[in-house]
Parts: structure tokens; C-alpha cells; sequence
């Protein structure tokens, strides 16, 4: 009775039913791009698929096709040159809710097992999905292959593991039997409909186009919405591939594919019109303060689910590895040169400095050996380029070299430009790291995207912890971190991020990193602090996404 | 390792949670007022339990107390002259902000277990609570003892079932244990706390204050949030009974009481205050739409769930049982003086009539004969005052004699006053029933809160379903009804509501009516219409009220 793609991923769907409810490690989809998994040919047939792109049109076959356009410029310096179908937004929300119907009447089932067979086909363009969002978005090679391809789509099996638990809970039908003492009983039959609130629009990120993206396209679309695509202006090869690939999959599976469509809007003007449609009834987001706020104030008509800026913090107290935290640190504050909203901006440390298993460390010290750490880390120009990627866009260039003049802070490690010798054109910066005291509220106390953070001076740790929970709760974070030998400052912090709501890691020294965030196991924002008001992801992220429309009669 | 009260009331979760997922008939609560259930003294004691308050001051040793105020003047024409605690509203909200941190901790289980012991003390309260909402808003003795108690009981239980089904499918710890090739795997342990959005405020209703404040309190409660709960000013004394239960269940099981308090506003600007407040999180409302709508144009730190105004609706096509369709509507629209949101409001009629078992039934003889059942059904006086109850509010009152002076439509039953010998100096109208056509939507397609009904001629039964599909879409319902013989017929009703988002009854002819919304089994609202933006009960009413914050750490 169930549909055959549901029973062809079965296994897959059961695995991230189970990895959402035990949230232990897992993952549907090969993180290394191994030759095992992906087929021997799989990396040189995905680069050849991604160059074909190049200097192209690339058909979508969808309604109302008003012209092309492109203009994407890639940090790696390579010329892109693809050009996107410009539809009217008006024929494709039409057509969205035509197709709703039918998608409707798939059931629970048939839109999960879709699902599934879409991202089991994402998964198989892995490599061509890494070199776009590579290209578009400065990732480095591996981050680009991971996050942009496997880890996106172990978020977006995510989302449609907790939609199908949620809307699975719901049966189809019921019957209703209520007794009436000594009369005949009152029967009913009941019926429960699943229906998709309307079109939702996921509007992408110039960093994370897919990462970002497939969280709330699948939320949307597995509970019976049709989705429009808004990608970012200048990361569109990646959702362009994303949705031809589900047009693809919904046709050949009777589907009308007009469901899920791309909207290139040649102007802000359309992008207004489209996301205040009243037929569009969700709007995921991830993006900065202004226009994520323009979305909430003006899409009145949409439950909006932003993901905004941030103060990612770390408050250091004392540590028994003192060289390995400086590493992980080093790490998180390189790794695509702090173009991640999970990186850390803000390191606290006390003014009377920290105890190591090395000894006391005074703050000028810290502040020297994180610097040193970073230097060293990337003292090697192929570990450099790997981790580093290119900077993504010229607005995160001029924040860097604002604060390499040293006007927000005592400049203490300062930014280098690097030359790529693959990619002769690419915009690569080193980290800057800034000092600068608590007062100086102006410098660190709002987002400065990119790889700018400031180790802040504090009285002590406990007004490092105080900061940070007033930062939280006022300015938003992702991510927090916790550097502590002594079990009641852990749990001082514990305490302010309950309050606050943040996620925090704690004593990170080895492989792992605080601007990490793992599929099924790691909750990605609360939806508790302003730098999201929705997490990847959880019930609360599937279940307005569709009502229940009832029926009931007497039999 | 559970809370003792949750062991207690296992049998009774249990029962709940089989009945969200199953939607079948189910009840923890005595519809009955048995002595059987509630004991051989239950009705005495309780009735004078009720008397007990009247003309006294209704303490609740709450913060910020300032002085007392009252007022609710009773639709029976009793004298009430209950005075209640005027409370400064920030203590209000300081004093719930700390008792939600022992509340945090009570964790999930306890949480749940204390809810359960609230619900089943309310319970043992029901006479109490049914004269209170009997005497405050005017609906007759049974359904007041029904709705006001039992059932409302039911729709508490239920949103804890549901938030109970969310909060205990997150895990409180697991270890993350991610391989790593030849090398040692990543391990870490993670904890995952529940932490509630913030202070919870519940508007009531002035009809309803029971059956529509439970959900929202018990939903907000259980995940963890401080509830003040905000009564319509003329039916505080069922809010008040239930807030004092609460406070001293909590207190016994070492929960600061504050966690939950009364507010009684002295004006409307304090009311302002509190539900702007940025401490406020979630606000349910049921009401009108003025109000309404200024909650969630000016509540934009808070997520609103709100039922707002409707205009439900019946398509009468075709049946075979004349006769008793007529005498289900004239029920229907004769329930507590048709002072319910799930009343309905326009009966659209085929201008060619009506084919029945009985032979054709022209729009004028439909009209007709509705009017007689109304008035038949009517006819005893201790039926028509067990039924109709007295009238709410003056703005009803005045609403009933402009549709009775025939402008609104030609009257083809007229309201008549009718005195209650038990209580003289009640207010009880019978129904009037207004005829017109369908281009006077100016008449028909605003909700007329209240016994007023439209019988609207349309050309045809493909005009009404068109027709009732638009009215739902741009005004809203929370119930529509379909009469037919053709299974045609039902299908296209069925097409139409699933894309307005409205339950559908069809063909009631019997003991079940179309404004009557089961516990367990019915969504209460689809939250897909404008009538409402949420559903009782359902995953998206709980879901949003708390969040999940994690911490993590390598072992």
C-alpha cells in the first residue's frame, strides 16, 4: 500500500527516524568523497558536469520565461558566466499551487518517499554540487564537498524524517465511537486530509546555498507545499542544479514539476513581490539583520523562519590543554575564513589572564598565542588555501580591512593577503585578530561577518559569563564555548545558556569544533535568541507547515 | 526515575496519547454529572462552593497586589459582586520569570505529572467550576457543567498529551560517537535541556472561558512556560477557581506558585502592558477580530495562536431525512443562543430548492420549515431555557434586534424574549432567522456573533460550494456543513474545504452537530483559514512554546 520509493529508501528514512529520537551519531550519506561510494569516475564526471554549466544557459523548462540572467563572480577568480530563466514570479506561484494538488493527493507516503529519491539523487551529484557551491561560494574543496553536498542532504533528510514523524502521526481516517448509556452508540467516520499551508520560499545564502537552503526547502515541500527557490544573486549554480534535479524527479514520478521552481529576480522590486505574495505562506531565510527583518515586519502573510546575524562567543576561564585549545580555536577561526555563522567572534578573557597545565597565562599572552596559533596553522599555503577557501564577497573584504586598520581594536594579528597558485585570481585573506576591552561594546557587540574576531578583556570570569548571556539574549548567537577546569564555572555557564538559549560546547580541544553542527544530533540555533527564531531542526520546524482539513459523517 | 505524580497518572497519559494518535472516541473526564463520578454530595457541595464566592474578596496571594476589582455582571441577572486581586502586571511577570527556573527542572516528567494532577483536581472541582461558568456567561446548565468542565478538561489533557509526545521525544542525553577511519572515533556526550520561551499569557473569552483558555494554558504550562492568564472581564471567576488550583498544586509539589497567576486588569491599558511585554512569549487569544488583530500586529515579540471571528457555513444540496436535518440545524443554531464560535452563521439554499424524501422543498419552503423547527423545538419553555441560556453581552443583545428590525434581511423567524422563571431577570432571546440573497454579502459575510442566521439563495448547489469556499478563504470558519444525496456533491464540498482548510460535517441527522468539536478526535480550527491560526490540539500548538538547548563535551 505504501508508495514504492518509500520502500526503496526505507532503510534510510528508518535510520533518520531513529538518529532524530537517540541523536547519536549518524549519517545517510558518505562524508568523504570516497571512490567506494561515489563510483571511480564520480569525482572527474561531477567536475565535467559542473564545468558543462559554464558559459551556458541553463534550462529549467518553467512558466512564465521572460529572459536570462547571470552574473555570478566567483572568489576563486574563475569565470562562470551561466545564465538563469527569468520568470515571472506571478506564473510560477500559479503554477505551484496547481501542482499542489496533485502532490497533495501523493499522501504522506508518496511526498517522503519523492523526497527521499531526490536527495538520494542529490547525493549521487555530489561532486558536481561541490565544485558549484565551491566556485560560487570560496569553500574550500573539502568543506565544499562536505557541507555542500553529504551534510546538506543528511539536513534535508533530517527535516523530512521529523515531517514524516509528524505527519504520519496523523491517521488517515478513524472511526469515532462514543457510547450513549443504554441508546445505540454515535458512530462516525472521520477522515483527516493533510494539506499544505501554500507556497513556501526559501530564499538562499551567498555562503551556504545548499547547507542553508535544504532544511527548509524539503520542510516545506515534504509537508505538501510547492517551493519556490530565491537563491542568493551570487550562489545560484547550486540551487539551479538542486531544483532541476527535483523537477526531474517529480515528473518522472507523475508529479507536475512546476512544484519546485527557481526565481532568478533580475531586481530587489520582484524579490518584494514574490516573498509578500498572499499566496505564500512560509519564507526560510538565512541572512543578515536588515533584509531578514524586512521579511519579518513585511511577509505578514508567511510564517518566517530566519536564521539573522549573531555574536558567536567563547568565554576562556582556565584549561589542562592550553596548546590544543589555542589549536581548536585557531581552527574554528580559519576554517573558510570565519565565513560560517556558527564562528566564533568574541573570545572573553579575564584581565588577571587564565591557568594552563602550562602555567598562568597572562591576557597579553592568550591574545600572543592565539595569534601565533593561527599563524602557525596556516604557515603552510596548501593547509592555508584548503582551510581558508576566498573570500566571498566584497562587503566581508572591507569589514576586513577596516579592521586591520585597527580603528575597533589593537590589531594583534593582522590579515595577510595570500596568493593562490591554483586560482590566480582568488580573494584570500588570513584572520584578522583584534584586542580590545569590555567597554568597548561598539567594536565587538555586533556581527562583523567574516574572519574578524576580538579577544574582549573581562573583569573576571564570571562577568565573562554575565557578557556573554546579555550578548545572547540581545544580539543573538549560534554557538557558544566554554574553556573551564572547575565544574561550577561549567556550570555557571550551563546556567546563562539555558537562560539565554544557546547551544555550547565545552573544552573543545581535539577534533571537533564549536562552529560544527551535525545532522540529527546537533540542534543548529534553538529559536530561542534573536539569531534564529527556528532551529534545524526539529518539530517545530515541520509542523506549521501543514493543517489538517477533517471530514466527518455518520455510518 | 519518573515524578510520582506522573507514575499516579499514568493510565490517564497513556489513554490521551492513544487518543491523539488514533482520534478515536475517548474521554478521561465524566461528560455526566453522575454522582456515580463525582460523588453523592458533588453537586451540593460544589453548587455551594460557587455561592461561597459571591459578594467576597477572591484572594490568591499573589505579588504586586495593588487592590481588588470586580464587576461581571451575570446574563442570569444574579448578583455576583466577586472582587478579585488587582496585581501590578511587571510583578506579575518578574515573579513567573523566577519560578519557571525550579519549573525548568522539574524536567519533562514532572512537569507533565504536575499538569496531570491540576487537570484531575479541576475535575473534582467540575460543579464548582460549571456554576461559575454557567452564572458568567449565560449558557444553560448542562452545557455549562460540559464545556465548562469536563470537556474543557479534555482539551487541557489533550495539549498535554501533545506537548508531553514532543517533549519526551528528545532525548535528555546520548553519546555522539562518530567513527574515524583507522584512527580513534570522535566521542561525545551531549545533553539536551527543555527550556520554556518565556511567560505565556492567555487571553479569555467571555463565552468560553474554560474550553477556550485550557488548551492555551496547559500547552504553554507543560513545556515550561510562566502562564498569567488574563480573563475576560466579565468571566473571571472560572479563571480565577482554576488559576487558585493551580498555584496550590504547584505549591504542594514545591513549585513556586507564581508560575502561574490571574491578572485582572483594571483598564485596557495594563492589558497592553502585559502582552507587549518583551518578557511575553506566546499569547493565545480567542475573540474578536479588532482585538484580535492588535495582538498580532502589536505582539511581534510574542508568537500569537488566536481565534479570531468566522463565518461558518452549510451547503444544503439535497437529503433523505428532511425532517431531521431540520430539527440537527435548529439545534444547532438554538445551542446557547448560537453564541458559539462553530455556530452556524449562512445556510446556502439552491434558488430552485431542495430535492428530500419528501418531495421537492422550494428555497421558500426551506426557509419555512427551518423556521418552524426552530421555533417547534423551541416550544417547550424548560427546553428552550436548558438550550438557550441567556445572552452574553449587551453588544449580542443589540446585534439581535437590528437583525430582528429586518435590515440585515427579510426576517422569516423573528427572536421573542422569553422570561425564566427560575431567574427573572435573565436575558434570553430565541433565534431569528433572516432570508436574503446572495449578492447582500454585505448582510451574510460578516460574522454576526450571536442567534443570527442566514438563509442565502443561491443559484445553485456548484454557486453555494464556490461560494462557501471563497467566504472561508478571505473570513474564515471553524465549521461547514454539506447536505446531500450525491456523492458528486460531497466530493466537490470535500475538494473545496480541503482548499480553504475547514472541517467538514456531512449529513448530520442525528444525536452529533456541526458545532460541536470532540476532544481527542476533532481539530478544534485547521489553522489554515483566518478564523484561526492554530488548531486544538495538535503538534504545531505545542511544538513552538519551548526550545532545546544543548550542551556537549568530549568523554
Amino acid at each position: 500500500m505504501s508508495h514504492p520509493l518509500l520502500e526503496k529508501h526505507r532503510a534510510t528514512l528508518d535510520g533518520a527516524l531513529n538518529a532524530i529520537r537517540t541523536r547519536g551519531y549518524w549519517s545517510a550519506y558518505n562524508e568523504m568523497p570516497s571512490p567506494k561510494t561515489y563510483g571511480e569516475t564520480a569525482a572527474e564526471d561531477g567536475k565535467k558536469a559542473f564545468e558543462a554549466h559554464l558559459g551556458k544557459q541553463f534550462g529549467l523548462d518553467q512558466p512564465g520565461q521572460k529572459g536570462w540572467v547571470g552574473g555570478e563572480q566567483s572568489p576563486y577568480g574563475i569565470d562562470l558566466a551561466v545564465q538563469y530563466p527569468v520568470c515571472d514570479h506571478e506564473a510560477l506561484i500559479a503554477a505551484g499551487q496547481r501542482a499542489m494538488v496533485g502532490w497533495q493527493q501523493a499522501g504522506a507516503d508518496g511526498r517522503t518517499g519523492i523526497c527521499l529519491e531526490i536527495l538520494d539523487r542529490l547525493n549521487k551529484q555530489s561532486f558536481e554540487l561541490a565544485h558549484a557551491v565551491m566556485m560560487t561560494t570560496g569553500q574550500g574543496w573539502m568543506m565544499a564537498f562536505q557541507a555542500g553536498a553529504p551534510h546538506a542532504q543528511d539536513r534535508g533528510l533530517e527535516t523530512v524524517a521529523y515531517a514524516y514523524r509528524e505527519m504520519s502521526f496523523v491517521p488517515t481516517e478513524t472511526v469515532w465511537d462514543k457510547p450513549q448509556g443504554k441508546n445505540p452508540p454515535l458512530v462516525m467516520k472521520k477522515h483527516f486530509e493533510l494539506v499544505g499551508q501554500g507556497v513556501g520560499v526559501v530564499v538562499g545564502c551567498g555562503t551556504f546555498p545548499t547547507w542553508n537552503t535544504y532544511p527548509g526547502l524539503f520542510a516545506a515541500l515534504s509537508t505538501g507545499n510547492a517551493v519556490i527557490v530565491k537563491p542568493h544573486s551570487n550562489a545560484i549554480l547550486p540551487a539551479a542544479i538542486t531544483v532541476r534535479t527535483i523537477r526531474a524527479v517529480l515528473a518522472e514520478n507523475g508529479i507536475d514539476p512546476n512544484l519546485v521552481s527557481l526565481c532568478v529576480a533580475a531586481d530587489r522590486g520582484t524579490t518584494q513581490k514574490l516573498v509578500t505574495h498572499a499566496a505564500v505562506k512560509s519564507i526560510d531565510f538565512t541572512g543578515g539583520n536588515v533584509f531578514g527583518q524586512w521579511l519579518i515586519d513585511n511577509c505578514r502573510q508567511a510564517r518566517v523562519y530566519a536564521e539573522l546575524a549573531g555574536v558567536n562567543n567563547i568565554v576562556i576561564d582556565s584549561t589542562d590543554a592550553y596548546k590544543p585549545m589555542l589549536r581548536n580555536l585557531a581552527f574554528t577561526l580559519a576554517l573558510y575564513s570565519g565565513q560560517m555563522c556558527t564562528t566564533s567572534q568574541a573570545i572573553f578573557v579575564p584581565a588577571g589572564g587564565i591557568e594552563t597545565e602550562d602555567g598562568h597565562k597572562s591576557y597579553d599572552d592568550v591574545c600572543a598565542d592565539l595569534a601565533k596559533a593561527v599563524s602557525g596553522f596556516l604557515a603552510k599555503p596548501e593547509v592555508a588555501h584548503a582551510v581558508l577557501g576566498a573570500v566571498q564577497s566584497a562587503d566581508t573584504l572591507r569589514r576586513i580591512e577596516m579592521a586591520d586598520s585597527g580603528t575597533l581594536g589593537k590589531v594583534v594579528l593582522a590579515s595577510t593577503k595570500l596568493e593562490n597558485p591554483e586560482f590566480p585570481n582568488a580573494t584570500v585573506r588570513t584572520p584578522v585578530l583584534l584586542a580590545c576591552d569590555v567597554a568597548d561594546e561598539h567594536a565587538y557587540m555586533e556581527e562583523r561577518f567574516g574572519p574578524i574576531s576580538f579577544i574582549v578583556k573581562v573583569a573576571d570570569t564570571a562577568a565573562a559569563i554575565a557578557l556573554s548571556e546579555r550578548i545572547v539574549s540581545t544580539h543573538g548567537a549560534l554557538t557558544a564555548g566554554i574553556y573551564s577546569t572547575k565544574p561550577e564555572v561549567i556550570d555557571a555557564m550551563t546556567v546563562a545558556t539555558m537562560r539565554s538559549k544557546v547551544a555550547l560546547s565545552i573544552n573543545l580541544t581535539g577534533g571537533v569544533f564549536v562552529n560544527q553542527s551535525a545532522a540529527y544530533s546537533d540542534y543548529h540555533g534553538t529559536g530561542g535568541n534573536p539569531a534564529a527564531n527556528a532551529s534545524y531542526a526539529d518539530a517545530a520546524f515541520v509542523a506549521n507547515r501543514f493543517v489538517v482539513v477533517q471530514r466527518r459523517f455518520h455510518i
